[in-house]
């Protein structure tokens, strides 16, 4: 069985990025604002992050695709994220819905659930997130952590990419990204990422990079891949984990077509 | 004359906290986020940000401990954090209050007063915080930085303890941690320290973290003496104050129990 | 010809910066604040980051100088910026304006060009966003970032200075300021730097910080030229961008007067 995204599939997206550079509008949490921008600056991408209800829709207008991440919600911030979705859906401009705590309080799984309908075209979550999400769990995540590893919702998540029509991205120790029909499962990365905070979310906005230049499953297999490798190979520079955003974005930066192509574990599940 | 807090307890909240990964709900400055959320994580603890009145008091039922700051405080913000306070009173859930430039400007002392009647479990800030806090001193501080070193707010820091029932920590180049009869001297960090924003408003994140597994006074003890060992060891491998962060976080990330034990240096004042 | 601004100015600015430790405002975006703090606090300033209605005056008659950065604008925090402005100007306090973004939505020209009109000292821009905010480009900037060459804007910056009365920098690979007479060209840095978010913001900051030590035109030379000479010697130790804003800091914290003169390079233009 052959993997449904081939490598020189996204080696393909990630030459097409570096080539134009997308603008990512990061409707995002305030903990994740700069390792976003940093992280979409060293992967090639240009971002910037618009939120106010008065030019949300105006900038959704000159943006290449759109992060919608929920991590520090309020009544204002939802507003213009929907306005931003329904903006980005009528200008035909993907949209990667990030439901960060999705689970862990009411607000959270009914913001989520209600940004899900408007049909992003890539939801990347944790196990916990994803399976709060489809409603497949009464038990929420503990905070923004993931308690169940990935394998746990992949059927979950099959089911929510069907029922949404979207791509799910589930991430953890092992990724797995599917339409609901095909699945790709990605390999990689690091145990110290989850101790670096909202690096989770710098990937959410990095799958939005490569949806401005690629169809969701190819951008989503792109982004985790891309995402893997580089925190691999930026955690064999360090020895705890406060080094680490610094040296992921290093090495997006120095990361090249040949090493992508080398280093990056994708196959079918 | 023995320390109040022996440093066999705060080795054995340290184990604890590891062990338990308490979940430490932030409502915190727009600054101080990230480092706050990397240094809970490097230390072993579960950060949540989490701040709308539509989620804040769901959030608390879940948490283990609060830590409400309030460096970049505005009416909603505030509106949240007594929401948030309420509910860890109900909930017997500890809180950890940084007043974030006391003094400084009117709002700044009646916010924090106000929040302070709620009675903390502890009290952490500046010298000058805390004398403004008390009413103590007419002069506000410049900014958010100390202008008094933390000896002269020691007799203030007493009287405020046993007035609101509360451990107060003074923190500076010495920091103190007092219940209003007992007092504990820590000594140890760098003078680096201070150059860099939002270590105070991270470390009182840590004292919240150990709250939530033992008594106040013992949690602020720990949380005020691994972040000086921590920081020590630090800046012995920074020429400058720009990568202290995340050398702070390799150092909370690879503390031993045996390094906390042979580094802390805590005693009676 | 003479450069109107001579490197025995900005040294002498920097002696004086570093002696009186001016305390800076921000009324700044989300993204740039904690990178603002640090390098202004690396730099031997003190930053404060406070918004809020119910203090925004209060603190600026404490506050040695100010910086209004427009970058995650919203309506509140437009209010605040204009009484912050207000107060500014009444108690003469020199303000720094950052249109972040100006040209991109018409929410962001309109609002830069109404607190224009409020006489900042400086206005610190990228081309794009000095030509938007001058009315000479009906062409907005891609992002925040610059389409075009600070070259492109010099004529249009030394037109806007002469308009509003305020020194204009304009901020590249090439670095200018102009008080609509005199010009100064500041060579340095290095292309590493627009890949690191918000350094444009810390550079606008900085500017602050020498206006509460000088006047704008020597504050803004000497704000452009210590950068470009930190962000050179930042980015020699650095192989990618993720250290850039930590390498930073050092280098402002250990610049000397002797290196400062060495390696600043300012000329007339």
């Amino acid at each position: 069985m052959t993997s449904p995204v081939q490598i020189s599939d996204i080696v393909a997206a990630f030459e097409t990025l570096r080539m134009r550079r997308p603008l990512v509008q990061n409707i995002t949490n305030y903990v994740a604002m700069t390792v976003s921008a940093n992280v979409l600056l060293a992967l090639g991408a240009s971002p910037a992050m618009v939120h106010a209800l008065e030019e949300v829709e105006d900038f959704v207008a000159i943006a290449d695709a759109l992060v919608v991440n929920i991590g520090t919600l309020s009544p204002p911030w939802v507003e213009a994220m929907e306005r931003a979705v329904l903006a980005a859906n009528d200008l035909r401009k993907p949209w990667v819905l990030d439901p960060v705590g999705c689970g862990a309080t009411p607000y959270r799984t009914k913001t989520s659930s209600e940004l899900a309908v408007f049909r992003p075209a890539i939801i990347r979550g944790n196990a916990s997130e994803i399976m709060s999400l489809a409603g497949a769990t009464g038990e929420g995540p503990k905070g923004v952590d993931s308690a169940a590893g990935s394998d746990a919702a992949l059927d979950t998540a099959r089911g929510l990419a069907r029922q949404i029509g979207a791509v799910v991205a589930v991430t953890g120790a092992v990724d797995y990204a599917t339409d609901g029909t095909r699945t790709v499962r990605i390999e990689g990365g690091d145990a110290l990422m989850p101790l670096s905070t909202a690096l989770g979310c710098a990937l959410s906005a990095v799958t939005a990079a490569f949806a401005a230049v690629t169809d969701p499953m190819t951008a989503a297999v792109a982004g985790l891949a891309v995402f893997k490798v580089a925190g691999a190979e930026a955690a064999q520079r360090c020895r705890g984990p406060g080094h680490l955003p610094a040296e992921l974005c290093d090495a997006l930066h120095l990361m090249s077509d040949a090493s992508l192509r080398e280093r990056a574990r994708i196959g079918p599940a």
